[in-house]
C-alpha cells in the first residue's frame, strides 16, 4: 500500500478547472432545457400538455444547437478529468499539469462560445486544442504510473 | 506534496451515493436496449436482421423515453462525480457533505421514477434539486480549495 | 480524518485501464467528426457553408455507427471509473481488481471491434461482460465501504 499524496498547488489549479467546467456542461444541459420552454417545443407530450406547447422531436434547431453544444462538452470532460486526475495522483510535474489546465479550460470556453455563436473555424479549433492536450496529458499520466512501477 | 485525507464516513457515504447512482445509470442503459428487445426494433440493421425485427432508426417513443432518462442521468452524475469528490478531498465539512449526498440521491431517484410515469411537475422539481444540489457543493468544493491554497 | 492509500500496482493498473478507454472513446469522437468530413455532410449548417458540404442532420449511416460506438463508450465509462475509483480507494483485494480491469478492457475493445464491424453477437456479449463486470466490481466497492465503516 502507498499513501496518495498531491501537489498541493496543482491539485487546487487542476480542482477548480474540473469544477468550472462541471459547472458551464451543468448550465448548458439547464440553457438546453429553457431554450425548450421559450419555443413552447417539448420533447415529451406530457410537457407540451402540461405548459401548453407542441410536442416535437427531434428539437427544433434552436435547441438542439444548445444541445450539441452540452453533449460535446461532456464528451470531452470525462476523459479529461479522468486523465487529469491521475496525472494528479502521479505526482506529475506540476509546470506540465498548469498547462494542462489552462489549455483546455480556454480551449472549451472557446468552443463553446464558437459553437454558440455559429463560428466553424475557431470551434474546430478550440475543439482540437481540447482533444490534444487530453491525448498528451493521458499519454503523460500513463508514463508517469509506469515509471511509478518500474522504480 | 500533501496527503491526501478525508473524513472517514463522508467518504463512504459519497461514494456509496455515487455507486448507486451509476448502477441506476448503467441499468437504464441495459433497459433501453431491452426495451428495443422487446419491441423488436433496432437501431442497427444487423441486430433487425439477426433477431428478426425492424430496423428502426430514431427509436420508437416506448425505447426513447428509456434512452432520455438514461441520458439525463449521464449528463448530471459527471459534475456531481467531479465536484463531489473534490469536495471529500478538500475535507469539506461532513454535514454539508451529507446534506448534498442524500439531495442528490432524492432528487435523482425522483427523476427517474417521474420520467418513466410521464409526471412532469415531479421531474422538473426532481431535476432542478438535483441541479442546484451539485451547483452548491461545486462553488462550495472550488471555496473550500482556494481556502487551502491562502492558508 | 483518514488518510487515502492505494495498493499501488492496482493503482497503476486501474489508473492505466481507465486512460486507455478515455483515449479510445476521446478518437471515436474525433473519427465521428472525421467520417462527417469525408462525406462532407455537416449537422451545422455554418460547417456545410464552410468546407462546401451539405447540412444534413442526422447524421448518415456511416457517420451516426462511429457515433454509436462512441457514445456507447462514454456510457460504459463513466459508471466504471467511478466504481473502479472507489474500489481501488477502498483498498479491494489486488487480484480482484486485476480481473475486473482486464475484463472491462477486453470488453471494451470487443465491443468497438464488434460494432464498427457490424458483429451483433460479439458486439452484445462484448458489452454485457463491460456490463457485468461493473455491476460486481460496484457491488464489491460498496461491500467494501460499508465493512470500512463498520471495523
Amino acid at each position: 500500500m502507498s499513501v496518495l499524496s498531491v501537489h498541493s498547488v496543482l491539485f487546487v489549479i487542476f480542482g477548480t478547472t474540473a469544477i468550472l467546467l462541471s459547472l458551464k456542461a451543468l448550465f448548458l444541459g439547464a440553457a438546453t432545457a429553457a431554450a425548450r420552454g421559450k419555443l413552447k417545443s417539448f420533447l415529451n407530450a406530457e410537457d407540451a400538455a402540461w405548459l401548453g406547447g407542441v410536442h416535437k422531436n427531434p428539437d427544433p434547431e434552436v435547441v438542439a444547437r444548445w444541445g450539441r453544444a452540452h453533449r460535446n462538452d461532456l464528451e470531452n470532460l470525462l476523459p479529461f478529468f479522468i486523465c487529469g486526475l491521475l496525472y494528479v495522483l502521479s505526482e506529475g510535474p506540476a509546470i506540465a499539469g498548469y498547462v494542462y489546465c489552462g489549455a483546455f479550460l480556454i480551449g472549451r470556453v472557446l468552443h463553446t462560445g464558437a459553437y454558440l455563436g455559429a463560428r466553424p473555424m475557431l470551434r474546430r479549433n478550440a475543439y482540437t486544442l481540447g482533444f490534444l492536450t487530453i491525448a498528451i496529458m493521458g499519454v503523460h499520466a500513463a508514463w508517469l504510473m509506469a515509471q511509478r512501477l518500474l522504480s
